[in-house]
């Protein structure tokens, strides 16, 4: 069970109303966010969640309004007296900028990780999370990420005797220990099914609709793609700034077919995206246009 | 007339119903800002002002709660299209820590210039307010800030008459030109009465009491407090980080008097300062506990 937030669904610039663009999940005791802009540490408290189980944080991109924030939020971390190590992830030059943000919040009582990636593709596999940043389309190097959570197969009893593993090891196998014994080596694929279907959620902002997006996106039980605005009359703005429409998000979900949509970094200047969401039903009928603090909770198959 | 606005009283950390501290101030179509800590332009938006008009930004220091909303501001004055000069105030290390925070608003349409000080205390002039910084006593460098503005005289036709000011130069110079005719030099002062009381406000944060803000606070119209806590129980605490209780700073305007005090840079463990309302009116009764978005007007006297 993955539970999901969308802390904030703005571009640009906070508002009173309307938080920056930022995704909050948890899983497995581990909480893990994408994008950190100014007040971001506020939407997190207006959900109700803590700073400190965040173990990574994920960025798209360097614009102010996805990574102003963090040096906020890691002082916050360091005043509940956060110990363990966190994790930021994101492209050529996180290191970099992180450390000059730092200028404000030099001293911190937790160990900071970077992981900064140079190609167009990259994977980490953090407490649970499979991350795979893809290369997308904006003015500056930009990526999106699916998130992933494996779910192993079932135990399979008749399996485990096929393979003729002694039964005193069928329990530690099946919580995925390895074992030796005299010579032989006793894996937990030797009782387990099948791996079972997992779950997945794509999120990409700051970009205009890319291949890579439709490529990466498949199979995501929830896509979250930038609708900076639902009125044609800005599409050239839009297209200029190499942002996205909803219209042309819905358009990727259609070809995708996520079960669900939400959109997400809405221009400061649309005040009720609402107000486009039967013509876009019309293009992918099983979408949320979302609100600050929109939540889901995403489980696996029964 | 200034128009006062304390725009966030929170310390440490923003939060969904408390800004970080922040005081506004607008005289003569120019505003002045202290102190701009994450969140700051979403709290200028919710009192209803735009950023465009600031002019002029004070820090007190470069705690990040002080400071961390400045590129998020800038980032949105360069969006409004802001063109002109944007003046910084703070002490040594103003320039070096702005241009790190900048890594993230590299690029904005208008000039900022640095007015970094260097002593205990500093005096600026800057669109008819007349800035004053003064050390206080925290665990960094810290400053309080005096910001007045001066009242002119009436204009004095007796006084004209007296000094020979020919009739034809009364208006210009009492609207403050300075001429020259046939070798003798018209000022002001020839036809100007005596400078009447102008208006004043005192704002000091982060610091334990100290003799410079009492000296600097005297004369105050407002006077503008760090209120950190209210319980006693929180005093070595208090003391040790170098901050104030709202009882010091009630004990600070009884000795100033000014005509107003107000609270500010409460802990965000302290949900409720106005508890401590009928204590503190006991040491000085002309209080008010504000909460973010605090206004008035304060006139020259008739």
């Amino acid at each position: 069970m993955i539970d999901v937030c969308l802390l904030g669904t703005g571009g640009m610039m906070p508002l009173p109303y309307r938080y920056l663009t930022s995704l909050f999940l948890r899983y497995n005791g581990s909480s893990l966010m994408i994008d950190c802009g100014e007040g971001t540490q506020m939407a997190l408290r207006k959900a109700g969640y803590s700073p400190n189980p965040i173990d990574v944080i994920c960025f798209t991109h360097y614009h102010g309004d996805h990574i102003s924030g963090l040096p906020g939020l890691l002082l916050s971390m360091g005043n509940a007296d956060r110990k363990e190590k966190l994790t930021l992830i994101g492209p050529k030059g996180l290191a970099y900028v992180v450390n000059q943000l730092r200028i404000i919040a030099p001293e911190l009582p937790f160990e900071i990780e970077y992981r900064e990636y140079t190609e167009n593709a990259a994977d980490f596999e953090i407490n649970g999370y499979l991350i795979h940043a893809f290369r997308v389309n904006h003015r500056v190097p930009c990526f999106g990420y699916t998130v992933s959570v494996k779910r192993l197969g079932l135990f399979d009893p008749e399996k485990a005797r096929e393979n003729g593993v002694p039964l005193k090891f069928w329990n530690r196998l099946q919580h995925g220990e390895t074992i030796e014994e005299e010579g032989r080596t006793y894996t937990p694929e030797l009782v387990m099914g099948p791996e079972r279907k997992g779950l997945k959620i794509t999120y990409a902002t700051d970009t205009r609709p890319t291949p890579s997006i439709t490529e990466n996106a498949r199979g995501s039980d929830l896509l979250i793609l930038e609708g900076m605005y639902g009125d044609w009359d800005k599409f050239d703005r839009v297209k200029d700034h190499k942002h996205m429409m909803m219209q042309e998000a819905a358009e990727i979900a259609r070809e995708v077919q996520p079960s669900e949509l939400w959109f997400t970094h809405y221009s400061p200047a649309m005040v009720h995206p609402e107000n486009y969401e039967k013509e876009l039903k019309k293009i992918f009928p099983n979408l949320v246009i979302p609100r600050d603090g929109q939540v889901t909770e995403l489980n696996f198959e029964d």
